[in-house]
This record gives structure tokens, sequence and C-alpha cells, in this order.
């Protein structure tokens, strides 16, 4: 079975070369991304807080949220 | 031809959790990954900060500096 990755964005510059390279390097044989938009879709925000997201681009990786160089805090996205 | 990605960090606990979970994430057939204790090996420091590390642990993929999270300055290791 695959571990689910969660990669929270919210479209900026950062976010999406995060995206491109990062994101996109995980092993597709034990992980399955999630590419959640926080702009766009911000009835996740909460989600994201209880992972321990503080600041977009972030991934969260077997329960841990790794935040990605800085391209916005999530209160700016409310 | 795998993609080289330099994993940077100092042996700090934000460090190895980031390791562990983030660097040890990458696709194996498409990257080759390298660890570089900084703390240990002060010479490539000047290299780090070519590639644009500001702190780590940090990931170097396609030649973009991606810091996770926050373990420790680049200065606080010289």
């Amino acid at each position: 079975m695959k571990t689910k990755a969660l990669f929270y964005h919210a479209g900026c510059p950062v976010c999406v070369a995060a995206e491109q390279n990062l994101a996109a390097a995980l092993d597709p044989q034990r992980f399955e991304v999630e590419i959640v938009h926080l702009g766009h879709d911000k009835s996740r925000l909460a989600e994201a807080e209880r992972a321990g997201v503080k600041s977009v681009p972030a991934l969260v990786l077997h329960g841990q949220a790794y935040h990605i160089n800085f391209g916005a805090s999530l209160s700016a996205l409310r």
C-alpha cells in the first residue's frame, strides 16, 4: 500500500517550483501525492493546520509537516 | 542517468527527521541522493552556500535549494 503524501500550496511562485521539483521527485512506487491548493480550497485549511502546517509550500509525510522554503503563511490564506 | 540530489544537514534532530522521512522518500530510480554533514565536513560549506543554502536541513535539487523546516543557519556551522 502506498503512503499518502500531502503537498499544500497556494499557487505562489515558490509553491509552484517546489511542487514541480520536490513533490514530483517523490518515489511513485511508495507515495501517492495529493496536491492541495489552499487558496482555492479553504475548507482544508483546518486540516493543514492540524497537521502542523504553518506556511506553504509544505509537504506532510508520515504525519510530519515539512515547510519547504517560504511562500505564504497559512494565516494570510484565510 | 540519475539526477544528483544533495541533502545538507548538521546532525540536528530536525535534520535527522527530514533525512529519514524526506530525503529517503525521493524516487531512487531518478535520483542519487548524497548526504552531506556540514558539521563534520566544513570544507563543503562554500559549495552549499553557492547552491543557495542558508540553513539546514536543505535539499538541493535541479540546482534549487529547498530549505526544509529549520534546524540551524549555515553561519552557525562555521
